[in-house]
């Protein structure tokens, strides 16, 4: 056996299943060392909304005990789950004081049923901010410093794969949920483009904007979830990994670019440099006043659905919601449907535009956070600065964080790539050879 | 006792709210009216995918037992709920083999919760098409002519309120499956702008079109619905009845009219004299070629998101889902990412347009089908032709059918009111007025 069982935890999934695959361990033995890394970590990190260990054995069983002939592609790929999303065996309590249950809710999300399908094992459920919409953060830590913030509102998510407690774990985005705590914990991030993953089952915020997000450590993990949920470009790119010399990128700060400090400054440079040391050319892009207009327009469509998707809840259990849920269903900031129309058009309009501009490039680049993850502060755990992401999120394109810089802190923070909507797998292509550069040189290793 | 109890099935929902809140009747007494209508009618309508009437009755007499400042705003309304539509007690089977079930997925979706925490009583779950994307009807046939189609996929919606069974359904609208029904039927249905009432908890099939649509058998009752779900114009039109004299309506047949046979012809004409004797003032209007452009592109917007909606279906139980289903993820039209984003993009620049259009009548009118329901045949009890709907669907305007004219055979069917988007309350004001002119002089009465 080439790896001892307490080291497995290390593995990125693609490495696992392969070991899997042939033999080498069951789904059992994987398990066995997720669990002991989960016993050894939960209690500073504190990622999981639900986890039972007894449920993750008893699914790793039944994985070890199907013939090989009834093997997904999948098999024995641990995943955690974002809890808004929902899993018939497991409870969706969306940490709302509303949901506090023990009982599932018996259905699947359809991300959920395609992963199961496939082979995937569920281990548990993840952290979230109420809702997955509002600021306050659960109990989650960072894993690189536990004073700091996972980020939100996939804050469990993003720990629990960057403590190297499970490979995989699906987050959600509506301004900048998956790729904050991407940047934050040090790990790769995918935001899809809009609706191409079904959202079925995933609490609404914005029917607009959200999104489901993956996370791993690897991009080969990232490629396989690709495959699974198939997420196909018109073009498929070549199987050969992308040469960075006379590839080309667009550095786009735009107009959040005066909320980067420090960490996110450095980390601009420093990846220029690198891209240019590959021989690749790197251009400073301006998107213009029409893209700065997002800015006013994108608060009009969250607050527009906001005030839709919470009437439920609202009426059901005012007590115990957030103050920002209710605000939004009393629409207390008095946006007008006249105003949410005006985001509708007005962004819809830039969406060929954003394509266009990033079919130019094998990618843009674009900040991930304003730097590296802020201290964590009572009472309510600010996950942090969702500014750079909004744009990209209510244009629909696909953005990926790729981890590998260092803040003036020592933790981790990424940068984002982005591609036309609907141009995963040659974002991923290039987030490869990216991440190759950026997390060899870029001058952060987890001490994890 | 002002009403016989086996008439009350007859009264429209606020004319029943009103003898209860008066204390005339109990919740109870309204609810055994219905069971009794159910009775002595489903075995030829056929319109419950699921039906309980103890369930019913409990309901009721809860209800009842809630003391007077405790009682919500549709205190007794009962409400009979597409079978696509999760509700936390009853079954929720989407006419699918692959969740036959008698089990509830213990949830209420987002526009079950606004129900019932306003005091409604869900009745039961009315049958639809399967996951309402197929074209294969349920066993449901139309109150009017049980040789014919309810209509589809909101088929059982439509035919329980057709048929005086319940006040109140809900359906759903990805092409015409809500108003479709409410033409064939006989009855008032609203189509409220995308996304204005909340879709989570309702199976998915295209994020873009989607839709929540409301039935009623009066305008007082879809008013009293509007309220509840909080369909608010920025600007609230005036309390007042609209005058007809004077008022301005634009007929857009629009490139789908060829399809139109006699009975929608006959409708058109005299719909247009009906407005004219009462004073207004009525325009044929051509919205020109870009707007039959959707003719070409709702295809790759339908298509291209149903091959995402269905994948987790696809994978877990492909053996028993229709073919039109697996003809989505398989992408058998071999429409490309492109062409669905030329068709989002595309239609969204039509938005904006349509609004300014709709913005300069009190309505536009349109057919809300070819005719009067079509026969019934085996094997596939096709629900009839969405050809007048899909545009409207897609620019995500809020339409209403008024019923009140006679296709060649004696059955209803009804023209469409539209408006801008967000303009709900606008909508049903004018629908009102439009409604006692066609309902008192189209030429049809319901015989039930």
């Amino acid at each position: 056996m080439p790896h001892a069982l307490p080291e497995l935890h290390r593995l990125d999934g693609s490495s696992a299943l392969e070991l899997i695959k042939s033999n080498q361990i069951t789904v059992e033995d994987y398990v066995q060392a997720l669990i002991k890394r989960i016993e050894e970590r939960d209690p500073v990190v504190k990622g999981w909304a639900h986890f039972n260990q007894d449920e993750a054995l008893a699914q790793a069983r039944a994985l070890d005990a199907l013939p090989a002939d009834k093997r997904g592609p999948l098999h024995g790929l641990p995943v955690a789950v974002k809890d808004v999303i929902l899993t018939k065996d497991m409870p969706t309590q969306y940490n709302s004081a509303a949901y506090v249950s023990k009982a599932p809710i018996a259905m699947d999300a359809a991300c959920i049923m395609t992963l199961r399908s496939s082979g995937a094992l569920i281990l548990g459920k993840t952290t979230t901010t109420e809702f997955a919409t509002c600021q306050r953060g659960p109990l989650t830590t960072n894993p690189h410093d536990s004073t700091r913030t996972a980020g939100g509102s996939s804050s469990g998510s993003g720990a629990v794969v960057g403590d190297f407690q499970c490979p995989i774990s699906l987050g959600t985005q509506t301004g900048g949920s998956t790729i904050r705590p991407g940047s934050f914990n040090g790990i790769y991030a995918l935001k899809p483009t809009w609706n191409s993953i079904s959202r079925e089952g995933l609490k609404i915020y914005s029917l607009t904007c959200d999104t489901l997000g993956l996370y791993a450590r690897s991009v080969a993990d990232l490629k396989l979830l690709a495959e699974v949920f198939r997420l196909e470009d018109d073009v498929t790119p070549p199987a050969t990994p992308l040469s960075l010399k006379g590839a080309k990128f667009g550095f786009a700060k735009t107009h959040v670019w005066p909320r980067a400090t420090e960490g996110t400054q450095n980390a601009w440079e420093k990846a220029k440099d690198l891209l240019k040391e590959e021989g690749a050319e790197v251009e400073e892009i301006d998107l213009g006043p029409e893209f700065e207009e997002i800015w006013r327009l994108y608060p009009y469509v969250l607050a527009g659905e906001g005030r839709t998707a919470f009437l439920g809840d609202f009426l059901t259990h005012p007590d115990v919601l957030d103050p920002l849920i209710l605000s939004h269903v009393r629409n207390d900031t008095k946006i007008t449907r006249a105003q949410q129309l005006e985001g509708y058009d007005k962004i819809a309009a830039l969406r060929p535009k954003i394509d266009a501009i990033a079919a130019r490039y094998d990618a843009l680049v674009t900040p991930s956070t304003t730097d590296e993850a802020i201290k964590l502060e009572e009472p309510n755990r600010f996950t942090g600065d969702a500014s750079f992401n909004l744009m990209w999120t209510v244009l629909q394109v696909p953005v990926m964080n790729i981890p590998g810089f260092k803040g003036p802190s020592g933790c981790p923070l990424g940068l984002s790539l982005v591609a036309p909507r609907y141009h995963e797998q040659k974002l991923l292509r290039v987030g490869e050879a990216v991440g190759q550069v950026w997390g060899e040189r870029g001058g952060w290793k987890s001490a994890l």
